[in-house]
This record gives C-alpha cells, structure tokens and sequence, in this order.
C-alpha cells in the first residue's frame, strides 16, 4: 500500500530557506519516506528568482531562450526547448505564475543536487533514510493536459526494472524499466487535490529496495541521439 | 491523503469474465473509489487475443502494422505508431508478453467503452458512485523508463483544472490543465510494487469534485493537428 500525505503548514519560502527545517517542523517522516517537493520552493529557497517586467513579451522570450539549450519548436509565443539539464518543456521550465510580481523563477542548476542536500539534511537531523523527489509540471506531446514528472531525485532510484520478467523472445526486456520517480510526482500531484500552496507531499510505502543514490539526469533524461522524437 | 491499495486475489482473467464480479469478490469497495485496471486482462476480458508464433518475427510486424493508423518512427525491430484511437506508443499497445504461450493481446477496440462497462456493473451490483481507469505501460520521448497512463476512463474527470489560477498576462492559463487519470495510472504501478501480476489497485480519496462523465478520447487524445511532435 502507498499513502499520499500533503504537508500543510509550510510558509512562504524565501531565498536561503533550509527545505529540511521546513519540512521537519510541518511533518513527522519515518524511515523510507520519499519527500515529493515542488520545484518552485526549491527554486526559491536557492534563490533562483530574476526580475521580469511581467508587461515585456520580448524580455520573456529572450529569458526563456538564455535557460533553453536548444528550441525545438516554437508557435503562438510558446517555446518547447531543451534545457540545459536536458528537461524538453515548455519556457525552458520558466515559472511566470509569480510573474505579476516582477519575478520569474527558473530552475534550480542541478535539481539532482538540490535534492541531495535537502536529503542529507534531513538525514543530519533525523537520522532517517529517506528519499528526496523534485517535481515540476510539464507538458507531453500526444496528451493533453500536463502531469508533474522528477525533475531531480536523491536516495531513490529513478528507473527500476519492476516486471523483472522477460520474455522468451528476448524483445520485451525494455519494457520493464520503470520511471517511479516519474510516478512519484504524478502521485503527489494528485494528493494535493484542489488545496494551492501546498509545495510537499509525503510518500510512504514505496518499495525498500528502491532506496539507493540515483540521479535523473543519470537514469531519466535521455541522450540527443538515442531519441527518436528531437 | 491519497491511498492505493493493490487487491489481491483476482484469478487468472479469461474471454468472457466480468471484470467486475473478479474486483467484488476481491475487494471491499467504498464511494468515491477509482479502481485503476491494467490493460492485459481487460483485453483477456473482452478476448482480444490473437494467436502468434513466438518465432516468427514477420508476422509481429504485421500484427503491429494492422493495429496502427499511422507509423511514426520505425528502428531495430521497434514500431511506433499511433493506433486507431490516437494513442502514440510501442508496436500499436500489442502486449508480446504472454507470446511464448501463442497469443498477444490487442488493446481494447474502445477502452473508454471498457471502462464505462465496468462501472455500469460495479454500481448495478452495488450502488456505489466509482470511477474507472484503464491503464497501460507507455514510453514517451525525452525520457528513459516506461510510465502507466490512461488509455480509458470512466466516472472520473481526465483532466481537471487544477490550479483555478491564471497569470495577469493571460498565458499560463494552459498549464493549469492536469491530466489526473495518467496520475492515477502512474500512482498505481507504484502501488503494485513488485507485486506480478496484481491487476487492479483500489485509489482511495480523490477530489470528488472529479467524479463526472468523461473520455480519454475526448480529453486526453491530442488531434493529429494540434500536435507540435508527430
């Protein structure tokens, strides 16, 4: 069984916020709990926050193009690129929903690194073992409406071989390869329900053999020329 | 607080079964359930089974090739192809993994069709208001490892606006479309764990707001035209 628990009570994060002490005074985590945290506190804690005049298209896309490595589509002043962690989203994973503020947030440097130092610190604290999800909301091609994916990871394995059958053929072996953190972000997503504002839900049930070091820009984000869509 | 429960004991699905009385004797349902049904035995179910010879590799291709509307890309014995009901994936959603034994199982002709039928039966049997989502395992591009989405839904939304928010610039209204049914599916691979061979897992407190008619067709599958990837 999994459980899905929204943690309430987290206040606005600001930069240079420790997530770990956040989290710690709003919920009570056990062993083998996986945290599926919001890329945008995460963003705002490392202070990855830039000022934008929420008026100027042009400065918007030019923002969207300096975090882009590389546009693949672009129609209607929506930008599909590659990031430089080689995420494919929309805006090059620019978060304007605080843009009436005069400031976007982009994405953390290393979403797999920030997700190691909120694990390491929760583990400082607790002594728990723990795993650390960083979800964002992204788009697909071929679906409609968004579902939230791992953006980066720590303690949990990204991609694990759950089927662990394979059949006589030998052509199925691929198909056993599962992105749970993928899963994780989309379940979570789903604990927050209608409820804005809530930046982390707490997974617990997740299988035990899963707790490991992983990284998705290791085991998730796949490389220019072994994909087939780019 | 999201829980999804695997449930046990259901026995091998065959042509003709009733997906429902196999769930029943199986589980304790509640209002406001969402089962989550794997593909493979609402193919069983329904007797979409096709007798194939493991070896012949030809014939595969041919299978794959009957079941697609459109081939999209084709490398090392891997079709992609989009199928007569829109969906983009692996080999036309023929499941091989069974093929030792002879068969390969189709997807269902309608698997919104199958889901509705499934929730007809659940509540002429039990007067419960559930909902239903077929689920299946899909590749995406971009991203390594496999992740269960909806390939059928019924008595639950699709996709739902989550966020009820929209930015002052008017351009994030988008986003605010989430595709809680592919969240489900994924939710519930997780959910099954290790677990071989557990068909169906119960999702337990979804936004009831949710429960409504709805289609994968209709809300899920992106039109050829409006694709920005095909």
């Amino acid at each position: 069984m999994i459980s899905l628990v929204p943690v309430a009570g987290i206040p606005e994060v600001r930069p240079g916020d420790e997530l770990a002490d956040l989290v710690l005074a709003a919920a009570r985590l056990e062993d083998f709990d996986v945290l599926v945290i919001t890329q945008k506190v995460v963003s705002k804690a490392e202070g990855r926050l830039v000022p934008l005049d929420p008026a100027d298209q042009d400065a918007r896309r030019r923002l969207v193009l300096s975090e882009s490595a590389r546009v693949l589509r672009e129609r209607d002043g929506l930008v599909i690129s590659e990031t430089r962690h080689g995420f494919v989203c929309a805006n090059a994973g620019v978060d304007f929903s605080n843009v009436a503020t005069g400031q976007a947030a982009l994405l953390p440097v290393d979403p797999d690194r920030s997700a190691r130092h909120i694990r390491d610190a929760l583990r400082a604290r607790t002594g728990l073992q723990v795993g650390v999800v960083i979800s964002d909301t992204f788009g697909r091609p071929w679906r409609s409406g968004l579902t939230d994916v791992a953006i980066g990871c720590a303690g949990i394995a990204a991609v694990v071989d759950l089927r662990g059958t394979k059949d006589a053929g030998g052509r199925e072996l691929a198909v056993t390869e599962i992105c749970v953190v993928d899963e994780m972000a989309a379940a979570a997503e789903l604990a927050k329900g209608k409820a804005t504002g809530i930046p982390v839900v707490v997974l617990r049930g997740a299988d035990r053999s899963w707790f490991r070091e992983s990284s998705v820009r290791a085991e998730v984000v796949r490389r220019y020329e072994q994909d087939l869509f780019r």
